[in-house]
């Protein structure tokens, strides 16, 4: 093959990045046969040169900017997180006229539509399989396989460290604390687990997925958001009498309001799921993602979300997609034209609740509890109710679809209610049709 | 928008391509936004041009050649099937420059080659999302999602109408026949229900996800097949005292054989498959593929598989994809080099088998039955017999892993043993790691 070589410059040199060079140099032949050209790496950046990282000691460099604007590197791939340096570096690349491939979620949930301008402008792709998801392809089946066809609804589990501390709850009737334990034991769980736990990374992805499934700009910041903390063994047991398990969902909608205009509601929570959808047997550190659209019905992704292989799985594929076009002389799809669809606010989303509250134990509570869902137009799908040790019962009231408006009323009154003694839990129930 | 229009023929009328002229008019403004370009339909071809067609009569043609001659016609979609016409009109279009887009799973399993080369020569787009697996992207996954990755198998539930009579057989206990009704009376299966139930339509699918998954040519005559007609409620029995169901398996996978040789192995046949696989949830018309790759780990694809829209949902994403590539000047992946692996013998295959049998009911029968796989190599892990109403007995036997020479060997051998009356099933166990 005479063709010139690509060259490829690597930002960061963790799980990912060590991933992906090695690939880059084991699979030579078979990319190159791919590509039309060899891959070169020309340059891998780091926070701290040495000779003990695996590589040959003059392709690292800690000056990240001079590496992304060197003359032979043609595709840059940033692997490097948080959000800066690499979206300086990325800029830099995209307007010296290289194509990058990034999995940095938080950069990309905060600054997309900067990104794809600079793109856009330069005539080079900027790819992102890896930052949803992991090696499940998700962001090219929404942006190219549903080109033709109306995404209606993004519902997936893609968190894969609250995936497997709410399965451990699940299958072991652990407490949140000791799965959390156990998750950072593995491995699973980082020292500091809040962007995991309280649903920042989810929301991340949430609003990457939003954005590409219906055109819209919508950053983290605009996704609602609630955490796993609070998820009792009680839940699960309530749960699993309801025939439902838990699970931390990423949902992007496209709702209708009542004033005829579409938005585009994303929102992170954890909800009761049916036993018989698919997601709720979605367990461990496994992501997956359904979408449903228009013409094509139900779909589902599913796959490792995360890890250092699969990612660069991702990353690769991406790399040879950018690779290919730079031989061609052409490029990937460019940024679609933005509907820019209003974001919906939370209170006119219409999901079923599941609510679990401690009453005093005496005639006529259940029926004046079930009085506060009435006045605000709720409608009561079911209704338990358990004495227990002590003097108090304990109700458990699962509603039909309503605003969540009039359901977070619904709550506040309760929390209000000489005979309830404390609201124990509330959450959302999805995936039914009613 | 002020730019030139994208002329579209599309040949075939039927539910697919019925579905796809209404997208592109319905779904104008928002296609050409995507595109950067409207879509115009410039002609569709029928069988017979007639005024009860759903469209202006003066889009309809029954002359196909002439249709994707047409200078204003930059874009063909083939979904009127069978081989013949559809191929010649295919090479036609392509070499005047205009790429395409086909459904036509038949065609492809034949002539891959040839087409791809056509297009490659041409310089235009050659896609076929729609060919395996409906709506769900499975093709574009594997060439772009996976580039850089290596894929060492792809097994998958492809055809809907056997796993709907296989659904059918398992949860109601109905034998093959009246499930084959069933299907029928429901639509779900031909009035010569031959393609299906005999496993070819299965094996075109494989043919296409073994050629691109493995960069190698695999027509549909290079795949081992056996269909579904002669299971029987008594294997579903024995399927679930194994805690297994049994479902009609495309698989294709990359083998290395005793000779260290490469090979690539497309094969079609019922298979029993433990429930705890995720293929063995996937019921009714639905289809699914799981997709094993080396650094991406297990990948699972799932939704309808077959129906007009989510047919024409695929169809609309190449569309949408070579339109683009139209508009920008570039093009999409060219076809990548081919590894031209040869296709591995059936024989060199390792699987695990279920045998049942009806024995002479006396001592020593399963001794020397067992003796007859222990003389060839094939190890056993579970033997059940069960006494019948008359004399005789009924022996159902799993094997390890083995090669099929061998479990055929011992298969042809029970059959002349002198204490069995009759080989019932031979079936193969998918999805268990030993």
């Amino acid at each position: 093959m005479t063709e010139k070589a690509i060259g490829v410059a690597v930002l960061g040199l963790g799980n990912v990045g060590s991933e992906v060079a090695r690939i880059i140099e084991e699979s030579a032949p078979d990319l190159a046969a791919r590509i039309g050209a060899p891959l070169e790496l020309r340059g891998v950046a780091v926070r701290r040169v040495s000779d003990d990282r695996g590589l040959p000691v003059e392709l690292l460099t800690d000056n990240v900017e001079e590496l992304v604007s060197r003359e032979d590197v043609d595709l840059v791939v940033e692997v490097m997180g948080p959000v800066e340096p690499a979206r300086k570096a990325i800029l830099t690349a995209l307007e010296g006229g290289k194509s990058v491939v990034t999995a940095n979620k938080a950069l990309l949930a905060q600054s997309t539509g900067e990104l794809a301008q600079a793109a856009e402008r330069a005539h080079v792709d900027l790819y992102f399989e890896a930052a949803v998801a992991g090696a499940i392809p998700v962001i090219r089946p929404l942006t190219q396989s549903l080109a033709g066809d109306t995404v209606l609804r993004v519902a997936g589990i893609v968190n894969g460290t609250t995936n497997y501390i709410l399965s451990e709850m699940s299958s072991t009737g652990a407490d949140y604390s000791s799965a959390l334990a156990d998750a950072s034991a593995l491995g699973y769980a980082e020292a500091d687990p809040t962007a995991d736990v309280e649903g920042y990374d989810a929301a991340a992805k949430a609003a990457i997925l939003a954005s590409i499934a219906f055109h819209t700009r919508v950053t983290a910041d605009d996704v609602y958001r609630e955490g796993i903390t609070k998820i009792t063994p009680e839940d699960f047991d309530s749960a699993k009498a309801l025939g439902c398990t838990i699970k931390l969902l990423s949902i992007c909608e496209r709702v209708t309001g009542s004033d005829g205009q579409q938005r585009v509601s994303a929102r992170v929570y954890p909800a009761l799921v049916p036993l018989s959808h698919p997601l709720a047997n979605v367990n461990g550190a496994f992501n997956a993602v359904v979408v449903e659209a228009e013409a094509a019905g139900r779909l589902m992704f599913y796959g490792q979300g995360a890890g250092g292989a699969p990612t660069a799985s991702a990353v690769m594929g991406d790399l040879v997609m950018a690779a290919r076009n730079r031989v061609q002389g052409g490029r990937g799809p460019r940024e679609s034209k933005y509907a820019q669809l209003p974001i919906a606010p939370m209170g006119i989303i219409q999901t079923r609740y599941y609510v679990s509250m401690t009453v005093t134990d005496r005639p006529g509570v259940l029926s004046s509890v079930a009085a506060e869902f009435a006045k605000r137009g709720v409608s009561i799908a079911e209704v338990r109710q358990e004495s227990m040790a002590d003097e108090g019962a304990r109700i458990v009231v699962v509603t039909h679809r309503a605003t969540d408006a009039a359901l977070s009323e619904t709550v506040a009154a309760l929390a209000d209610h000489d005979a309830v003694q404390e609201v124990n839990s509330v959450l959302r129930l999805e995936g039914t049709s009613e």
